[in-house]
């Protein structure tokens, strides 16, 4: 990546926007974020960037969420449940505070004159440049799939997805400043080529504190060690019960040396607002027993009006087919004056 | 390429196909062509594809011919001209016989439900895949322009175009045989994870003689070498006076030594369907003047008709929008279709 898709240079200009945002000058930003439905979304999600969704948009910034069904065959060779973990992903959406009234929600596949960007903005970088990715890379690595074509171009349908509704703040974490560098780029020379159609687009570097697995390590379903926000309390219970953390009574927050006990405070100090360190503390030689119950406490208080609220929505799937029907049909509308202006900007226009 | 795409194959399927379209059995073939808006069609696509297209076409083969405007940016960095090409493009296709009441033409850039079809069938190609096409690397090395994201996955969106209207029977020459490869590739393994949605696809080995360019070297508008289907009387006669022959007098038909005598014996002898020979006999002690006479009369006697036709078509430009925006809309309603199908296939209806 270029020298000015520097951290520092990134970071800047995340905090102006922030800043911007901050002091209500909030009309200028419009935000993309979405997810994979693979799964339920956990605490991870939550706490890593939901909530700060829900802040955005209700701060006034016009919040667009994309469900990447796509994004699931990057890296498998099937769509299992897929359906399923959409419905799922928008009854988490809506119970953690997501609005559809503010935040336009829409599936990936649902919307063909964004996918159609895909071509041009294909025109705009070079194989060079996509090899290039370190994120692409890694995504291949760590999913142990040989890299398909979609992987390969990932970045190039995230600028779809960021330019097609004129997205210019992405919330990211820092491995994912690469994508965002690659939409940038292809705005910038489409717009040099063909005039300006796109915005400029900023990574906002989101500061929320890492929140690891029940066991210390990344949190994800596949480890098991995730508490899915569509559990119930009596499921939260069980799976921090029988979490892993060590034979050393005395409790003390080390995520280094006690991974599994520092990830229970860390996570009730998320919940409670509270400084792991202080909760340690207080516990002190009540042991793992007394570390455990406090956490599902914390966890299931502060879930529990956002699971009230899930369990209503999950009695109303028409309300859920709803709110993404008019979703992708304000994505679709929002898609084709998008690519009509490319396709006059592009003299495509027969 | 596997080894099933080895040229045998493919040329006995081609030939299977051929059989079964003479004797009639056309109902279950879907033919896709098309070609890239950059500028006139010229004697070379002519015979080389155009009076194949509407051969099959006349025996009832469905025809489709994709103008494909996007593959004018995989390697290069502008439109320019394209609307004009694209109008002109259609003009020569109805003065050449194509019948807008038979067949769908329409442009790419036009059918966004078939543009999304990008997406699923990354997901079925690897990166290697993508890198070990043949005929990509060519083109690049040929265009001098470093390889874009859209070359890459050239033979993708190939796919789209062929797979959206279900089309099996793609005419190509030898060297496009790989792309068909892919094609065939992505449909089965599309079928083979979601269930039966594509056709098998043919390439249709074209036996057309390869016609030189006016100087025998390829046939392209770049080299000044090419009679354009356009062109006046006058304009022919001039290129052809123009065009290079030798110092040796006495005509004869020997494309190695003499390329453009040769190359100007072909053009004739395609015109008129005569031997090359016979008309190099002719001549004789005729030199180039006489014989660059004889192909001038030739092609403009040939090509008298369709241009007549033409002019006709630059007289009436609202009725060739009208064949672009009735292709449009039918191709439109196809891709969405298809798309239906794969989205079904794929659970991805929400």
């Amino acid at each position: 990546m270029p020298n000015e898709g520097s951290y520092e240079a990134a970071l800047k200009r995340s905090r102006e926007v922030e800043s911007d945002i901050a002091s209500g000058k909030v009309e200028k930003y419009t935000m993309l974020t979405g997810d994979r439905p693979t799964g339920r979304l956990h605490l991870g999600h939550y706490f890593g960037t939901i909530k700060e969704r829900v802040r955005l948009q209700d701060l006034g910034v016009r919040t667009n969420i994309i469900i990447a069904d796509y994004q699931v065959i990057t890296d498998r060779d099937t769509t299992e449940h897929i359906r399923d973990n959409v419905y799922n992903m928008v009854m988490d959406y809506l119970a953690c505070g997501i609005d559809p009234a503010k935040t336009m929600i829409f599936t990936h596949s649902a919307v063909p004159a964004e996918n159609q960007l895909m071509l041009p903005f294909l025109s705009l970088v070079t194989e060079a440049e996509l090899q290039r990715n370190p994120t692409v890379k890694a995504e291949m690595e760590a999913s142990g799939h040989s890299l398909t074509g979609l992987l390969l171009t990932y970045p190039v349908h995230q600028a779809c997805d960021i330019l097609f509704c004129k997205g210019n703040v992405v919330p990211v974490g820092r491995d994912q400043l690469p994508h965002i560098e690659v939409t940038s780029k292809i705005a910038r020379r489409f717009n040099e080529r063909y005039g300006k159609v796109f915005p400029d687009v900023t990574g906002l570097l989101t500061s929320t504190p890492l929140i690891p697995g029940l066991d210390g390590r990344k949190m994800s379903k596949s480890y098991g060690n995730a508490i899915s926000i569509s559990m119930t309390a009596e499921e939260t219970a069980r799976l921090i019960k029988k979490s892993k953390t060590d034979s050393e009574r005395f409790i003390t927050f080390d995520p280094e040396a006690r991974p599994g006990v520092s990830a229970l405070l860390t996570t009730a100090g998320i919940c409670t607002g509270r400084d792991p360190r202080e909760i340690a503390e207080e516990i002190g030689n009540g042991g793992s027993g007394q570390l455990k119950k406090y956490v599902t406490q914390a966890v299931n208080d502060y879930f529990a009006p956002i699971r009230e609220r899930r369990h209503a929505y999950e009695d109303d799937l028409d309300y859920v087919k709803d709110v993404l029907h008019d979703g992708n049909a304000k994505a679709n509308e929002i898609a084709r004056q998008t690519l009509d202006e490319v396709r006059e900007a592009m003299g495509m226009v027969y």
